[in-house]
């Protein structure tokens, strides 16, 4: 080795030892006749010291220095006279007899701070400078962290990790495959896996009753914040189980991640419904770290004249404690944030709860005072609140309400960022209606099973039947999905038929996973987790980018290899593919 | 759970007990009024009883089963009357009460058993059922425990693993990529990594210093046994490292794994020089667990008017202990052997050495008994041994003579399967000469250092630089390789000179990393481990595919899931590429 220790080590303990270390040049300071530097490695910031009137020999060497130059320093360890309590070496400093400039640097773009004066896209062009950042590298770090506890949970508890193949069949359903063409077989593609659904169903019918892989999957969706063409799962699944078994099994797993990693202990998980999780918080991935639910009012404020609600599917709202305040232009603000796309409401309605105990909205003429406490009443507001409501089509006033919740909950303080509420959704509909292409999509796979009892709805009312499908959130992130899986052929049949599959369709693209159905398939189900946004939630950042070593941009580029790229003629015609543009 | 216990824990203890097992049913026996049935799951076999006359409401439905359907059955443990001593549960046997058929199975294509009548295609297509055969499954469960005891084992030693991109650029150095067309980058293309050696390098030009990573890799090769366009390596990368610390840091994995999966203690590991391999062994990655060493007689038989030895620059020998009865159709055969194209020896010349003590060869006329005496000594042959002798080129007879003494030692049963023997190959040349394209390619990677003394020489005898490059090899087999890095941007742009790269060509396809070399780059080297490869090795396999859960054959097909196939129309356009052909 270069080096006898790492430049996060030593303390008083080893005052008066030789040492050598080595690192990146973090701060070069001169005082009279001394040169301090702040060494840095991957385990910390050493300091060193050289007195260049007692070693005339290094002031040339230590002359040419700069910022993150690599070097390797030999020296004793001393007791500083003035200690630096914030870093764990901050009792001692190195007295250094000899240097050795391993390779030098020109001065970076940006600079290696956690604050760093460098924009995102130059720190993508440079990400092994940006990567030597410790709120970067500490990132880095926690994920592999969460790989292995993750792998030693599952082993522990007889899950077995099997690689999966990256290069597969191309499905339509679903989002977008990225392809690859085979130069092997001429007009023939391999695609790349979205996620390795039907291989861990066939590993169960394989009889591996306990699979699980953290594997890289695909998407070739338009990017945003949170989405990234390659992306992780912890990818799971379980023969001979009820859904139960799998909440269990892997609450344990997310239990130990809380309890190793952030030191929490969680307690139970609750679960809700699917129909109730719309209902109180107007999403399915409700942030339970603060109350404010909806409240649905439509047997209070219909058939009394006023046209909005009276044909609304939905009258609901929040109550904004301690807002009565809000001015005009505070409300006018909110009205236009809640008609944004995003959110999508046509308008809001408000009651103002006065701290004088009085009530008034902006509804005044259709509904008395008498007929506002009633309401008031219904959200248990109490004087200084202020009562917003929405209303129209169910699911999207829900949503719209979700959103707004969510807005005010950061805007009054209510959700406290070092505090973690897992739960899990259940029961949600097996199937989503499009309106554009006029069919039912699978909500959550083609793969996953009815509930027994509402199978015969399939051929009735298949948009009513609900699946054996669950979701873990935390802080109203969805973590990870999943659900008891169809193991019946003809049931799977049925399926596709409901998805509009022909049965040439289904045959042609999912025949061999019902083949296989035809050999002893036995009870399975599963569940996937994003481990990216796992880790992005247990590091307390904002995008999944910054807890990948090497993410791409919203372009899907990767800016400091500069790719994607274009290739050769010869690559090309070896594909049997040319170009169009 | 749907059971209480698995078909491979019930013993002698559990007798008394009520228990629920779920399975395959391996085999159905009846005898008088009983049917046995042997129920199979990952875990074992347990046998399950039939009595139809106490319970003729189950004849019904144990009519029905046939081998592999999936049954759940309920029942109490009881001692069996005549044991198996050749499984663990087979002392004991279930009393079953209650059946339930959780799905049906057709009767297979070919049977569940260690010895199976499938040939391989059949078996490939119905991979999910060849998979519940036991040397299949073992294989799978070896391949996982080596995995999770490497992880463990490198993080244990410091080492973060850390994910690097599947989607990155194509370079035209070394075997060919896979390429994905990119639909937002139209005419760009990704490619599928053939190992993450630039991103290793500039993850520790990040400061990571201690990286490591169980990935995929993909290559556009045309297919052997033992290569698949898919693959995945152990691949590692270490700062402030000299050559040696790499050797002793991944020995201690391979002693590890040795330790653990084999229980072999392997003691340290022997190097030899790439030129004492060739010299030897005729291989640089010789299997060392037989002698038999290749023996030069360039200054004993050259210069006696035999034109073929006079004209060879080598003339090499292996002494065949034992074989001097070897008639002369064997030698005739043996002559055939290595002038196969494989092997590419012009011819063979032998020396018998009679048990009576007389020496015979095949080329009498040129050397007198007392020059066969001589050579014989330098052998260390004795009355009974057949010298076999190969002339020609240096490389090439070496190569030739390597295989015929793998294949010798294999005919006189010197090899012992059971027996490991590791070696590290260290001293490579750098580069190799290719008299096609008249050009010298990297024998490693562009990015391996040249032994520093031998800097100049790149300049004027390329050929004979030494790398500062090393291999693991196990029994004969490459397991491994690596090499110290170039870290100076200067010496890695001779390097790229010295391949016939233009310099705009070497900025344009690694330009990303030569720059990185400015930024700080410390010395680093690494080593990359072939995983399927030492899964097969300490598996007792033949091919790699034996040890991947879906492999694809020697056309790059998955069979199972026909694949690669073709896509629609509308993928192809939005991808901005058209067929031609």
């Amino acid at each position: 080795m270069l080096r006898t220790h790492t430049c996060g080590e030593l303390n008083m303990q080893f005052t008066g030892q030789f040492v050598t270390l080595c690192g990146w040049i973090q701060r070069i300071r001169e005082m009279g006749g001394m040169t301090f530097i702040d060494l840095r490695d991957r385990y910390g910031i050493t300091q060193l010291v050289f007195n260049l009137q007692v070693q005339p020999d290094l002031f040339a060497k230590v002359k040419e220095l700069g910022r993150e130059f690599v070097i390797s320093a030999k020296g004793r360890v001393a007791e500083r006279s003035s200690k630096n309590t914030k870093i764990p070496t901050g009792d001692i400093e190195i007295l250094v007899d000899s240097l050795e400039i391993l390779n030098a640097s020109k001065i970076p773009p940006f600079t290696i701070e956690d604050n760093t004066d460098g924009g995102e896209e130059l720190r993508m062009k440079y990400r092994y400078l940006d990567l030597r950042r410790t709120v970067v590298r500490t990132n880095i770090e926690l994920r592999h962290r969460m790989a292995i506890l993750t792998r030693n949970y599952m082993n522990e508890q007889g899950f077995i990790e099997i690689e999966t193949p990256v290069l597969i069949k191309s499905t339509p359903e679903g989002a977008r495959d990225f392809v690859v063409p085979s130069r092997m077989n001429p007009g023939q593609f391999y695609a790349l896996p979205q996620s390795p659904q039907t291989f861990k169903q066939l590993l169960m019918v394989a009889g591996f009753d306990r699979y699980f892989q953290v594997v890289k999957c695909f998407r070739d969706e338009d990017l945003r914040a949170d989405r990234q063409p390659e992306f992780s799962q912890i990818d799971c699944e379980m023969s001979f189980v009820t859904q139960e078994d799998i909440l269990n099994t892997f609450e344990g797993l997310a239990k130990y991640l809380f309890a190793q990693v952030k030191g929490i202990d969680t307690g139970d998980f609750p679960r809700i419904g699917y129909d109730e999780a719309m209902r109180e918080y107007g999403s399915d991935k409700p942030d339970i770290r603060f109350g404010m639910k909806l409240v649905e009012l439509n047997a209070t404020v219909k058939n009394r004249g006023f046209k909005v609600f009276d044909d609304a599917e939905l009258v609901a709202g929040i109550n904004a404690t301690g807002c009565c305040e809000y001015s005009r232009k505070q409300i006018d603000e909110l009205t236009d944030w809640v008609k944004r796309p995003q959110v999508g409401a046509s308008g809001l309605v408000y009651i103002r709860y006065g701290t004088d105990g009085t009530l008034k909205s902006s509804v005044d003429k259709f509904y008395s005072a008498d007929d506002l406490k009633a309401i008031a009443a219904q959200f248990s507001a109490a004087p200084g609140d202020l009562i917003l409501i929405l209303a129209g089509k169910m699911e999207k006033t829900q949503n719209a309400l979700g959103t707004l919740r969510l807005e005010m909950g950061k805007r009054l303080g209510l959700i406290d960022p070092k505090v973690f509420k897992p739960l899990w959704v259940v029961n949600f509909p097996l199937l989503e209606w499009d309106e554009d292409s006029k069919r039912f999509y699978a909500k959550h796979h083609p793969f996953t099973s009815p509930v027994p009892q509402d199978i015969p709805l399939l051929d009735t009312d298949p948009g009513s039947v609900r699946a054996n499908a669950y979701d873990l959130v935390i802080n109203g992130v969805e973590i990870g999905g999943g659900s008891i899986r169809i193991h019946n052929r003809d049931l799977q049949k049925k399926m596709f038929q409901v998805l509009g599959f022909t049965d040439e369709l289904a045959q042609e693209q999912f025949g061999f996973l019902m083949n296989a159905f035809e050999y002893g398939a036995p009870p399975h189900g599963g569940i996937a987790f994003g481990f990216d946004r796992w880790c992005t939630i247990f590091g307390g950042g904002e995008s999944i980018r910054d807890f990948m070593a090497f993410p791409k941009n919203n372009s899907g580029r990767d800016v400091m290899i500069d790719t994607p790229s274009s290739i050769s003629e010869e690559q090309l015609k070896e594909l049997n593919i040319k170009l169009t543009s």
